[in-house]
């Protein structure tokens, strides 16, 4: 296999960062039993079914639905509206910042739709797309993706867009104009797509939204604006077989996790992602749900309290060394940092030959990748300077297949740290709350009890406004 | 004075989240002394002209000359490109973000030209950018932004560019289309601009770059996009008035450093921001590095080593909701929340007063507004029976005079935690070795021996690559 993304994991050792702040190789080889353990546990529940996200790189029809209905609709919008908002988000917009032009929308030579990814309510922003898509509504495709139909924020803005497209278009139109990526056998958007004759795709059932991505959920945008998601089910799949190794130093997702997990237990609750990569960016943010909603946890198996879960921060290289490397090297040891490196730049921009100011002739000849990457070194050698202990996952170039394997990597070693947190990795129980909450201040009949315990508990008292 | 911005804090106390996670009033208001000294210790710093970012939003003639050159460049320009990093930018985008409309450069209808604020050297993203503006450089106007001009990223794009508007318009040309926003007397760009013969604006002497938006750095790019600057400064003035009561409990500014301050004491070393609005999330990404770089410092005014710093995070609502909030609730209690509100958004969509679905009829004859203040309490309310003390900052609305008084607030919050915590407030001490190590890296003549220290230290090792 060539184009293999990679894991540096030495300066991530008491040799490099001192005993203090380091880990020593005994304390990562410590883990090494319960990681073969780990290996084999999920080995077992894939194999009966139970790990579902695992096998989503293998499903050819899965990938050849997606790209017949790609063909169809090729050339017939100049817009694609996604609304979804989490797991039914964040994928899409990292495939497209990382595998499309970074002015994507705004560059008149494309040959696939903008792409809208609609992930909140906010009125301002959301009267601002509909001022835009006024009068192209004709030239608009809307992917709506709910796994039940009854997250508010999508329902919220799928009612409106329904509205407008049957007011614009006509009722009739509607079934050409939208798409519903929604569970395949029940739930509100699913009965509301089966009413209006909807094109549907489908959330995998067993699979969590931050784990869907490499399903319908994440597949068909990027497929219908250019992404070769083949090459990304390849990536995913190579890696995969590089998974299967239940030797702790072999197998980039156990020790990715370990290491992790060896920190947290040393008090580094914080665990910096760093791309220096426009393109990789947004991956930090879908990377961020998947390890804090995975890992946040209450209870642990054993049903103790624990309050676990380390904090994941996205820090964007080289822009944050001017905002939070001062804080990085200087705060509290409660960081460790994780770099993302891209060897080959799909472009590079030649810095002039001749530089008349003395101060920077330095400059002359050189060019921004390699600015961008002595940027990384010398910013991870400050960190080591200051006991940071650092990770590095190379990217050879950021390619569908590469943005494939390093996706995988990261939702397996998400259920590696799970299992040595020994906490339920797949399950929100703390955001139903919130959604109830949010069902009851919009007076749903069902909540009324729940308002009137908000209001009575969160009765404002102006002592205390300032 | 009509308008204001307000903090509510009762949601961080012992009485809302009990005596373990909250704050006692008397632990508050233990610091009252010390916020009187600070209090006054700043109006005497003051005086001497040792705070003169305190004193920006009164310098009217800085104001004027930003209004000359806007209205003498008005309409000139499709494009205006602004290259810096770190305090160069940070408040050029969050000003642009929470005040001109989240699609503005996509629209037709802009009377003012387009905003590029490149704060990265990803060389991915700089050539896609070069190519959208190909054929476009007599439209276009480049503000470069460096007190020194020795910054190496906002260096390389300014040769870059020097070079291709030298190309394309004739060397002749440079100083219809180059604005340097540098040192007013000193410094690589200084020189460089006066050998040009380029207009030049003000890095104000004294202010570091994350206290610098309310002068010619922020402004201008602000001005010429259309933003009211006047009342960004009346906004300021304003809030400086509140500023200047010593006591605890009437100064917000005090007041929430204090309760930071307190919590960080009590082992919450994350303060995360999550506003519930799209305008103001990028004055989190300024507000992060105000925060971090100014706060995360090794040594203390009495020499003491002590590495403190709270980490400050950047949330946003909804959407975070469905990645971070699960963490939030349930995860250690490491943390502290300040939600940004807005009162009464500039625009707002209704929801249809006709829903089909029976699970989603409450969501009739809402608006999108509606929906996301509530969100903003649910959540709020979920947070506070987890136990997680809260803040809010509530806009009455987002317009030039309430951000005005957001930035002036935040700035002097610092201010007053960096003294709490007994630090210099104003430097940055660890960002040079990174600096440095990035010319060593590209060959830089002064830094030859560093160059060598990095290639042995950071010798990699493949037994620790997979």
């Amino acid at each position: 296999m060539t184009d293999q993304i990679t894991l540096y994991y030495r300066n991530a050792l008491a040799d490099v960062v001192g005993t203090q702040q380091g880990l020593a190789t005994d304390e990562l080889d410590a883990l090494a039993p319960a990681i073969q353990q780990i290996t084999a546990d999920m080995d077992q529940q894939r194999a009966k079914g139970q790990l579902p996200y695992r096998d989503l790189p293998y499903q050819q029809e899965m990938a050849q639905q997606v790209h017949n209905l790609a063909a169809k609709l090729k050339g017939r919008f100049d817009n694609l509206l996604v609304l979804g908002i989490g797991g039914s988000a964040l994928g899409n917009i990292a495939l497209q910042t990382a595998l499309n032009d970074p002015l994507y929308n705004l560059t008149p030579h494309r040959t696939s739709p903008r792409l809208f990814v609609m992930d909140n309510v906010d009125p301002v922003q959301f009267r601002s797309l509909l001022h835009f898509l006024q009068g192209q509504w004709d030239r608009t495709l809307v992917n709506v993706i709910s796994k039940s139909g009854q997250t508010a924020e999508t329902a919220s803005q799928f009612l409106i867009i329904k509205d407008l497209v049957t007011q614009q278009l006509g009722p009739e139109r509607l079934k050409d104009h939208l798409i519903a990526t929604t569970d395949p056998a029940s739930g509100t958007l699913r009965r509301i797509a089966d009413d209006l004759n909807l094109t549907t795709l489908q959330v995998p059932p067993g699979v969590g939204g931050r784990f869907s991505v490499l399903s319908h959920v994440g597949l068909f945008s990027a497929a219908l604006c250019g992404i070769d998601i083949d090459q990304l089910l390849a990536g995913a799949r190579d890696m995969d077989q590089r998974l299967k190794n239940p030797n702790l130093r072999q197998n980039p997702a156990a020790l990715y996790a370990a290491i992790q997990f060896a920190f947290y237990k040393k008090h580094k609750n914080l665990s910096v992602m760093m791309p220096y990569s426009y393109q990789l960016k947004d991956l930090c943010d879908w990377y961020r749900q998947l390890w804090a909603e995975s890992l946040g946890k209450q209870t642990d198996l054993d049903g103790n309290t624990v309050n676990t879960g380390p904090t994941p921060i996205k820090a964007l290289g080289a822009t944050d060394q001017h905002s939070q490397v001062q804080l990085y090297r200087e705060g509290p040891h409660d960081k460790i940092f994780t770099f993302l490196q891209v060897d080959q730049f799909q472009h590079d921009v030649p810095l002039p030959s001749h530089v008349d100011a003395p101060e920077l002739t330095y400059l002359a000849d050189h060019s921004l990748a390699h600015l961008l990457n002595s940027e990384k070194r010398a910013t991870e050698y400050a960190l080591l300077q200051s006991q940071r202990p650092c990770l590095t996952v190379s990217f050879p170039q950021v390619s569908p297949y590469t943005v494939g394997q390093f996706i995988y990597l990261f939702e397996t070693a998400t259920s590696y740290m799970g299992a040595l947190l020994n906490i339920n990795t797949y399950d929100q129980p703390a955001v139903e709350l919130g959604k109830i909450a949010t069902f009851a201040l919009m007076n749903h009949p069902d909540h009324q009890k729940l308002l009137h315990n908000i209001q009575q508990s969160a009765q404002p008292d102006p002592n205390f406004l300032i």
